[in-house]
């Protein structure tokens, strides 16, 4: 299954309607597909300059290491000098924080990821949750 | 006037509205605040990986220049060397090559920048305008 | 409202007699916009070479992540490795320390940031805000 | 003789009160010291966003070279491959246009630079001689 346009639109537009309801800090949301490429992006007025830049490296860095950012940020507490050394890797980005998740077909494979930036990192990652469930059927299906 | 979330995704369902209509290749459209920071993005299914960054570098050099990428494309077959050398400074982004518009509000203050890539020069310009028109009166009005 | 070129030598001046005042070492300061772009900067005499870049890392950092600098630190603090992961960004620039302050007009919207660097960061924070109370009755009569 | 930031901000008001006279363009003006460093910046209001990294440019420019911009832009015309590969090289910037000029003391040792975007070439250079010429006395004192 390829993470279309209209998917990652659905997705993003899931996640922000999560976020007003549970009145949530102004977002930064992108969506990559598999190889890590941008499909999708909005940033809610008055979200901060980084939260582009940290939304991105919570969804590479999950599309990186093939675990969701709150697995990733786990390991890093108990090995953090090896995950310092990755995150100067040229190429590289992480942002050790929840919020990156993983968005995979009703097979299991890994079509892409969300990441999310703007309130604390286990706030990003319900409302990143919050986004794929809003197209659980549409993942299943396939 | 500031460029808000809603106007950004106005313009690019402009732009991809007007690209559907007319056969346009498969795009990547990204609004930019004055500051050069992106509020939204969109790339359509099948255009190709450095469609997102080819973009990018034409709303940031229109911004950073003060003219539309036409215009800097322009200059830079008069003056090469110059613009090659520009390029080459950190934090310098720029795509010569049409696509990449200014967003004026009806002061004409810039608010912003819209970069378009995926298609002809000319064909991206085309389509840039037509999101910015679809806006036309949100901007006039202000 | 704009920060304006007036406005931020107003706001530097304000800071350089502060700190002419109270004998603190020789500093850097830099204002700039809401986007983070540059509006005015100074060096004192006699300060050190990196006290430009660590000046204007606080002030884009207190915009990248929408506090200041203190608030920054103290996060950072308490969770070491993601600010440790946020720094190695490409185009996320961080200095931990007090003395990046938002600069906010009367409305609470933020038009830009004071990043300084030269003594402590406690004194660079007095600094910063003395230089913000210059232009008090300015930013709230917007 | 050295570059005070006192002498550095006679400069860059000489060359704005010149450009206000002169109906110039918005303009972005460093100085930078001996070692091509920052000592005073000012960034008018509407200068496009890459005025302050060209106007860094040219100024770094010159004194990498010993040579005005103008100058550099002349060679670099005869010689477009070796200038080419010369920007490329980590930690050099140029911006082969007029507007980056030397500023030497009485001795005719260079104290510093001046750089200037945003009007073109031929008048921002105008603009930096202008700035120098502010201070021609106590340059000569010394």
């Amino acid at each position: 299954m390829t993470l279309t346009l209209a998917l990652a639109e659905k997705i993003i537009d899931g996640t922000l309607s999560y976020a007003r309801t549970n009145n949530v800090n102004p977002l930064a949301v992108v969506v990559l597909d598999a190889g890590a490429h941008p499909v999708a992006f909005k940033r809610q007025d008055k979200a901060s300059l980084y939260r582009f830049d940290i939304a991105l490296a919570k969804a590479k860095g999950a599309l990186g290491m093939g675990f969701n950012t709150r697995g990733i940020a786990e390991k890093a507490k108990n090995n953090p000098t090896f995950f310092a050394s990755v995150t100067t890797i040229s190429g590289v980005e992480l942002a050790l924080s929840p919020g990156g998740n993983l968005i995979k077909d009703g097979l299991g494979n890994i079509i892409g990821a969300i990441g999310i930036s703007g309130d604390s990192g286990e706030v990003d990652e319900l409302c990143a949750q919050a986004g794929i469930d809003a197209v659980a059927t549409e993942l299943e299906d396939n």
